[in-house]
């Protein structure tokens, strides 16, 4: 989209100085505008980048400076990062305008709406499902027969929950996240092969979860994947069957965890982890990048290594790690 | 879905002791058991958890026990695993018992299908595919130009499957998954940039193959890329052109192996692993997650570590390396 | 597809010796052959191979063996390696033949499509998008709002791409691929949970970018993530929000990038490789595949290790890491 400094102007009431007619169509740093950029200076500090930006419109803070920027459009407002917030509101909104169920959309018999939902083309509804107020459902988007979906949900293109999964208020799911698929469960038999164990549990998601792209949560074995109310979750990240995750724990990208592990609330755990099955990390626990985690952890750990070990102890061998080739020459 | 008692017990021609219209949507074991949920009692050492537990119904072997606990429905059968096992078959069939092409599907005139298959809405069968018996694709499914399917194979939502692509009897694909992507093939050319190798073969998977959500399978080159029958992949794996899987081997989530790679059969792969292209892997070889392997492994071993060398050795190693701040002061 | 003998020699102007009715439906290397299989032979040296191979058909150029096997059928012309190479043409060009929009697919009244495009069923095209000439959209692909989509590009079945994105041109982007999804971006507040920061930034990719199924690349936060000219990304890669790549630079499968990270040109990155966000990465530089990259790098740094460190100083503290035992054997 594109809209004018005047446009601008009005929406946030401010007064424009410049070229009023200047049309901008994105957001940017001060110091790293670019032209059609749109930009906000609040502190005085980044008043020198006034005279070097090359964004075409700024919103500035009343009494902040009285610089007149030659090519740049200003546009002057009691308070600039309060105006800006205001943008990106309606930035926001206008996103998500959209309601009703779009041409091609599938929605079965049984399933129940609340108000003012929007469901894209080419999504799927199954049966029994229950949709809350307020939802909003790209397109090319499948929910499985009898799950639940909150209030407020944000649901992207390309999302995938099976049967019986229940989701909080308020989550966002991002392009190809995958909710509620089999665990891997397989029993070896006489033959020398697998025999499927039945994945007969679901997932269960709290309230105010965000879940990055392609990441994908398998269903219990029996009983429920538990993700606590508000986990974030990176882009493709791997979660076992019958996993629990406690609240506001947040996961960076690529990292997994096996089956039946549980989490304790409010951990950080770095991208491209592994966390293997069965095991109990506490509270508050910290997880350094590319660990791998093979024993339990207790509240407020903070580990590195693969295995991880604490992360003090990791760095001091690391570095003694490097000098190897020294010491050996010197024992020699 | 929900279930009355009483329903059960007439499907698996069993007695009710207790409330028969107590309802239950949901399989639990006995010592997790919930309100809403269905559990079962086999074992003599398990009888103790009638009194804790809060599954609302249970399943019970005649002879365990004349316990009748106060707040959960008994149902009284010979056998309560094998009473188990039925409610399971009749669980999984229910989930698959749709037939026919849903509306908005598109199925190719050249493409045949086969007896009692299902294709759900905002599915796309290409042209000359074939499509075997019984097969279950769920909305939302792509499957290119002179592929086929074969014989009873699970196809879930949002799996793309390229051209040419060969799939056996009984597979289960789960959502996200793509088959058949161009391997990573680019040539430097004088202008320091790359140009694109085509990648004209195909990929070529086994009866009783199950891949996880998101995982993908690149085609050959030339010739084709071949997972074996039996073969379990979990989710966000990653196979390159012209690998090949020998049987039943299995690899856990996050794992990664570069083109040209040939693995054996009964092997046990963990997660987040990395192997290099063009290695030779034998049969019955474990290798350890987060291990990376950089060499070609005999039948059988055992290993771990990046570079992964023989497990024992590693963790020998890795218990060295944590003592090398304590081992470099005594040097001192 | 299959195609006779004869029907190929028509093709490429070549005299066929032996079965002109028998027919292949894929290419293999001379060495590699399967029944029903065609391949090329254009080096004498390779002609040993004309008594083994089991390929159905070979292209064999003139002068280089007047052999005749048996049970194989020749194409005699005067260089097989071209002849070949009009084959693959042919085979690519058979790959993308459609054009126009096909039925269920939804594209917005203020879209623009340029000549010769194709929209398969079940794709969404979004309120301002502009799309170049000979764009090749396979089934099911979302294209969000007011993005661009350059020349040539092949997008394939199932990739989402978020709204203002912008395409280069003879892009190609596979199945399950996310560009533009949300950067990880939140910040703790007062009662200990996390705020989520908008993301109103957009993602800009050069031309002849390739991307790997299901890789994804967030959005940034302000400004833009930036993939530049002739980059390839193998499979299930994560590229963080705000994330700059050079021109010409290569990752393998499974690497991650996090926020804010530039990394120079013709860089090689290897698979599994994790590089933390708010680093300068130079040009040229290579990463050995599953390091962990958590400081800047100069122009042709080579790295391996987590955290990384010059590889062949990593190769030499790794063959004293395994001899650990043994040393401390001798030092007790």
């Amino acid at each position: 989209m594109e809209f004018s400094a005047n446009q601008i102007a009005a929406l946030i009431g401010g007064k424009v100085e410049g070229n009023g007619d200047v049309k901008v169509n994105k957001l940017s740093k001060i110091e790293e505008g670019t032209p059609g950029s749109l930009t906000f200076l609040s502190l005085p500090k980044y008043v020198e980048y006034l005279k070097t930006t090359k964004a075409s419109v700024i919103i500035v803070s009343d009494g902040i400076t009285d610089e007149k920027p030659a090519n740049t459009t200003l546009i002057k407002v009691k308070d600039s990062r309060h105006a800006f917030s205001i943008l990106l509101d309606a930035y926001h909104k206008q996103q998500f305008a959209k309601s009703g169920v779009e041409e091609f959309a599938v929605v079965s018999k049984s399933a129940k709406l609340g108000e003012k939902v929007y469901v894209g083309s080419h999504s799927y509804i199954g049966e029994n499902v229950s949709i809350g107020n307020g939802v909003y459902i790209f397109p090319n988007v499948y929910i499985g027969d009898n799950s639940k979906i909150g209030d407020g949900c944000l649901i992207y293109p390309g999302v995938k929950i099976y049967r019986e999964s229940v989701i909080g208020k308020d989550c966002t799911f991002h392009s190809g996240v995958v909710i509620g698929s089999d665990g891997f469960g397989f029993v070896p038999n006489e033959e020398n092969n697998y025999r499927k164990m039945p994945q007969v549990g679901n997932v269960i998601i709290g309230d105010h979860v965000e879940i990055g792209s392609n990441t994908t949560i398998d269903r219990a074995t029996m009983g429920s994947t538990i993700i606590g109310k508000g986990v974030k979750l990176d882009n493709l990240i791997q979660i076992g069957h019958n996993v629990e995750i406690g609240e506001n724990t947040v996961i960076a990208a690529q990292a997994g965890v096996a089956g039946s592990t549980k989490i304790g609330r409010n951990c950080m755990i770095g991208g491209q982890v592994g966390i293997i099955g069965h095991l109990t990390i506490g509270n508050g626990v910290k997880i350094a990048g590319q660990s791998g985690v093979g024993a339990d952890l207790p509240d407020n750990a903070v580990v590195q290594g693969s295995p991880a070990i604490d992360h003090l102890d990791y760095k001091k061998s690391y570095v003694l790690f490097r000098r190897l080739p020294e010491l050996y020459k010197k024992l020699k």
